[in-house]
């Protein structure tokens, strides 16, 4: 697991709530295992995580619902509280910067992943399979919003499909992945393709490209195609140094700017401890208003 | 702790209901002992569970309220959260069998057990003690529904008392327990006796009787005796593979068939791991008109 | 972390309440921790605890928020669910006796602990930092209700500030601590100075003078000031057997008598265990007309 906290800042809290505030989390994964004589690993894991962002069960540290595996060679196959395919891309997050791990350019889309809290009153569970190759990695993951009941209260919620797909060869890394009925909204889907390219040994860069999904209800007042979102980034490593920069863009119609842009540094203490600071700027909010919002941070985090 | 997922099917699901789901369930003992100069051992669990049959506290991994134990020689006393002597007898709930660990030919009575979760609004408090010597152990508990207030809100809830005495010799496995006030019901009832030889080493079987307790209010129009239970069970095991099959008989009104049984068989894939397969078919109910159910389970259980 | 299990006693509870009851509580602290490469320690505290006095979250084991903390030499400072100044004195608990560590000599007044449960409906956080050197350490911690949000439905909560300066040479331990606005309260001021002698390896002997806050509302009708407290207590010590008693004054106007004593006595077992016992005098209240109550208590408290 890891922990961390420190300074978060936000322009767009307005009225009663704080710009600027004490970012906190800590994390701890329990993992169990065990091996069959014919090598296959059966394993679980639960979590335990607080998060000065959630505000669900009372403001303490949750628990997660169980995830199990079953791995065997370059097979992994979950059940439970699983990973989803689009989630687990090794690309799509690439341009997260500061100690909350976030951009802009990161999806706009809403679908499950890894849930660290409670379900709620649903009885969600999902399937999950990875399977490697020779650089190669396929992803499927199918959620079921609620395997017991077919009547969910207040929302017509559907099964989510997701695939994802890489190849690492050398420097260079592609890959994409999709998304149907994400979060369970129908016909809420996501199309994503990316590529990244190490031109030295200390300087990546990427490019991501996602066809968003929507926000609101589909047929709703509230209906929001999320549009399109273009994504370059990079990072530059020097010893202990690293800086991460990225400039986005995308067109949906509630954005303010379409264009929008981060610079993270990270320091190494060593350790598992890493000294982060960053800065970005978002699309903002016709509807509800918002000029482009300015996120800043700088806090430490630490792995054990 | 352990771990479990799989198929489970249950015919009597209708409606919304789903008749077939993926069963899963992830057990964490946390355990703390310490021994004095003097050899008494001290100690305490808590436990962290997901269940996916769980509906309390919101979907996820739940905690348990705490046992302590203080163990010298053969005698063990828990306080707490404990175990009840008719819970812990050893070969009461012989004949279960599949990834669920259950039978038809259990008792179906109401009586409590350690609670993997939340007491609710209950101060709930309990003693037990067990004392082993030479083959025979006798065991007793107390459970206290509320061992602050006497005002049971909506309830009229009683002490539950329970004893449990088993002896071994050789092949030759007998015990008998009883239970009153079973769950805290006034007259709640439970008598309990039964038998296990071990024929050859790959054939056990064995024999249960239990004058079951009611169901619903004592006095109420909802009041149904629950009748008396018969449970002949055996278990064939040959390298890792496992047979065990039961049938049993209950002459509770409220039953479609008296008759029941299932047959179970568990892999044995080493390193604490089984697959387990089971099929059961069980008394239905003439009060909610349910045919009898058929019951069946395919999964893995991994200890760890 | 560790438990204690006992009987408990208190004459003061009356009606359906009942007197006597098994004290519980079992406490596992999961600490994690790392260190950077120059020597600078940043670690992370969650605890899990079942007490059978929390009545929130449904008579369970209780999580607690997380607690950060950064440690280089004498230094120590901690983020989120921290310790406070004035509660991590180290002479103004020295009166307590028992297994659940209590004395009617502590401070009567509000102020804020490190949680062992979930804080509510607030966003709280803290700061806590510590400094030692050559047996001088000062501390001091500041207490925001809710870092995120100004509006504080129904209460009207400030910051909490405290301070605490210890000073420790042979023999002779002296300290001093005060809280403003003890647990957001507006005005709720405590003061407090203490000294501890040991006159000889025996024997060590003490006094703590509190200058109390005040419990209910502050311009309410429920207003009651909480009086000054003088605390004088000894513990004898010899071989495996502890005996402290204290004797306190308070001169708050709702008491019955102002004066309150104890007598505990501390048996040592051997692997972090402990018996413990104590008997008590309290206070007693005009307001509800209670009379001086008695509290006993008798158990086993065993570290691991």
């Amino acid at each position: 697991g890891y922990g961390r906290f420190g300074a978060s800042y936000d322009s767009s809290k307005s009225g009663d709530d704080s710009k600027s505030w004490i970012e906190q989390r800590l994390r701890f994964n329990i993992d169990a295992l065990t091996t069959t004589d014919g090598g296959v690993e059966f394993g679980g894991r639960l979590r335990l995580q607080y998060d000065n962002r959630d505000t669900a069960a009372g403001r303490t540290t949750n628990t997660a619902p169980a995830l199990f595996y079953v791995s065997y060679g370059g097979l992994r196959v979950e059940v439970g509280n699983v990973n989803t395919a689009i989630d687990s891309d090794p690309l799509i997050y690439n341009s997260e910067i500061g100690i909350t791990e976030r951009s802009f350019g990161d999806p706009r889309s809403n679908f499950w992943t890894y849930n660290s809290g409670s379900y709620g009153t649903d009885n969600r569970s999902g399937i999950y399979a990875k399977y490697s190759i020779a650089g190669f990695t396929a992803q499927a993951s199918y959620i079921d919003p609620d395997q017991v009941s077919d009547a969910h209260p207040g929302a017509d919620l559907r099964s989510e499909q997701s695939v994802a797909f890489s190849y690492e060869t050398g420097p260079l890394t592609v890959s994409t992945a999709a998304t149907w009925n994400g979060a369970g909204k129908k016909s809420n889907t996501v199309w994503y393709a990316g590529a990244a390219y190490q031109f030295v040994e200390e300087f990546t860069a990427g490019l991501n490209y996602i066809d968003e999904g929507y926000d609101g209800t589909r047929n709703g007042a509230d209906y929001s195609d999320l549009g399109k979102t273009i994504t370059l980034y990079g990072t530059y490593t020097i010893d202990a140094v690293s800086l991460t920069g990225y400039i986005a863009n995308n067109d949906a119609d509630d954005n303010k700017s379409d264009t929008v842009y981060g610079l993270g540094a990270a320091y190494d203490l060593g350790g598992g401890t890493k000294l982060l600071g960053s800065i970005e700027r978002g699309y903002g909010s016709k509807s509800s208003d918002t000029s482009e919002e300015t996120i800043a941070q700088l806090g430490v985090k630490f792995n054990f």
